[in-house]
């Protein structure tokens, strides 16, 4: 698979040409983003939280309290949606109205997966820790038994899935062009310091 | 008003020693983030989108098309709820299970109202494009008849909302502190560069 299967939930509505159902494009913005947000809902209600993701192939993980409302929501089956965003520069145009903002963003629509199999959660844990920081889930001690009750991992399979991005300078209108109005791009980045042992 | 009323719906069950409903501790986030996630859902489905946000006194306002479904489900009624997230550092923790993340989040649920009065609108706009850029709305061209028409500016009222914040460094279990294990944390920045004209 080159490309996720598009269908009227994944398929981009607005900003079609923004659109992207690359595989790799996907995973490689799944992969750079550090926070996922989760939702659900229903008619009363809505939910919704940040929270860390990692991905294992095909399958986005996510993990949090046994505890966690919205966790218990999805875990008795509601649909989630997942967004992961990437803000990568200002854009500003010539008029208020094309002034916007460069992005990689990914939305993923499904049902939750508890994680039961031990096996399967050790690893995916596993590779969240090594997602943050290479070697790590060879250095700090593993979590026990309590600990690992205590902690819910949700899998979602990578399906139902799109990616809209926008990159490069502002789009005016032809009339607005010789207005004497700057415009440009003031890029933005996630910069992660020097870790500060303690 | 100080802090914000705290009700079953925004008070915070998990990790509340984190929560904080402190009025200038959350305007501080709002104003700092540049991006918020918007959800909604019903008994089917559940919908998110990143978009970009901005306060002006005690609303939180969101736009984007007038098309929008996500945007039409919340002007037909649904409750919406909307998380800013500021991420500001790994933590690194001799266990596994104590390893976290620092931030600061905001999460606000209830009603939209659609902006229906155009100066409440057009001050609106003009406020985001001053939260982008200092000045940027008086230099710009403003939005046309057209334009405004084609843009939905959604209203939140700051209730039903609360901050969760974690800072510091890792707290690890008392037995685990003489394991040889490196601790500490990770600083996490988001880096506005230098504008790029055209």
């Amino acid at each position: 698979m080159s490309t996720y299967p598009i269908n009227d939930r994944n398929r981009v509505i607005r900003g079609p040409k923004r659109a992207n159902y690359d595989q790799a494009v996907i995973h490689a913005i799944i992969d750079e983003a550090l926070v996922c947000h989760l939702a659900c809902g229903d008619e009363q209600a809505s939910y919704i939280q940040p929270t860390l993701h990692w991905r294992v192939g095909e399958t986005l993980y996510v993990h949090g309290s046994a505890k966690n409302g919205l966790f218990q929501r999805l875990i008795n089956g509601a649909e989630g949606s997942i967004a992961i965003t990437l803000l990568d520069g200002i854009v500003f145009a010539r008029s208020a109205f094309h002034h916007s903002v460069n992005y990689r963003s990914v939305i993923l629509y499904g049902k939750a997966r508890l994680v039961t199999d031990e096996a399967e959660k050790c690893a995916s844990l596993d590779a969240l820790m090594e997602k943050f920081h290479s070697g790590r889930s060879k250095e700090a001690r593993p979590a026990n038994a309590t600990e690992l009750k205590a902690t819910s991992v949700l899998a979602f399979t990578l399906s139902n899935i799109a990616a809209k991005i926008r990159t490069g300078g502002p789009v005016d209108d032809p009339e607005d062009m010789q207005l004497p109005v700057w415009a440009g791009v003031q890029p933005i980045h996630l910069q992660l310091g020097e870790i500060i042992y303690e």
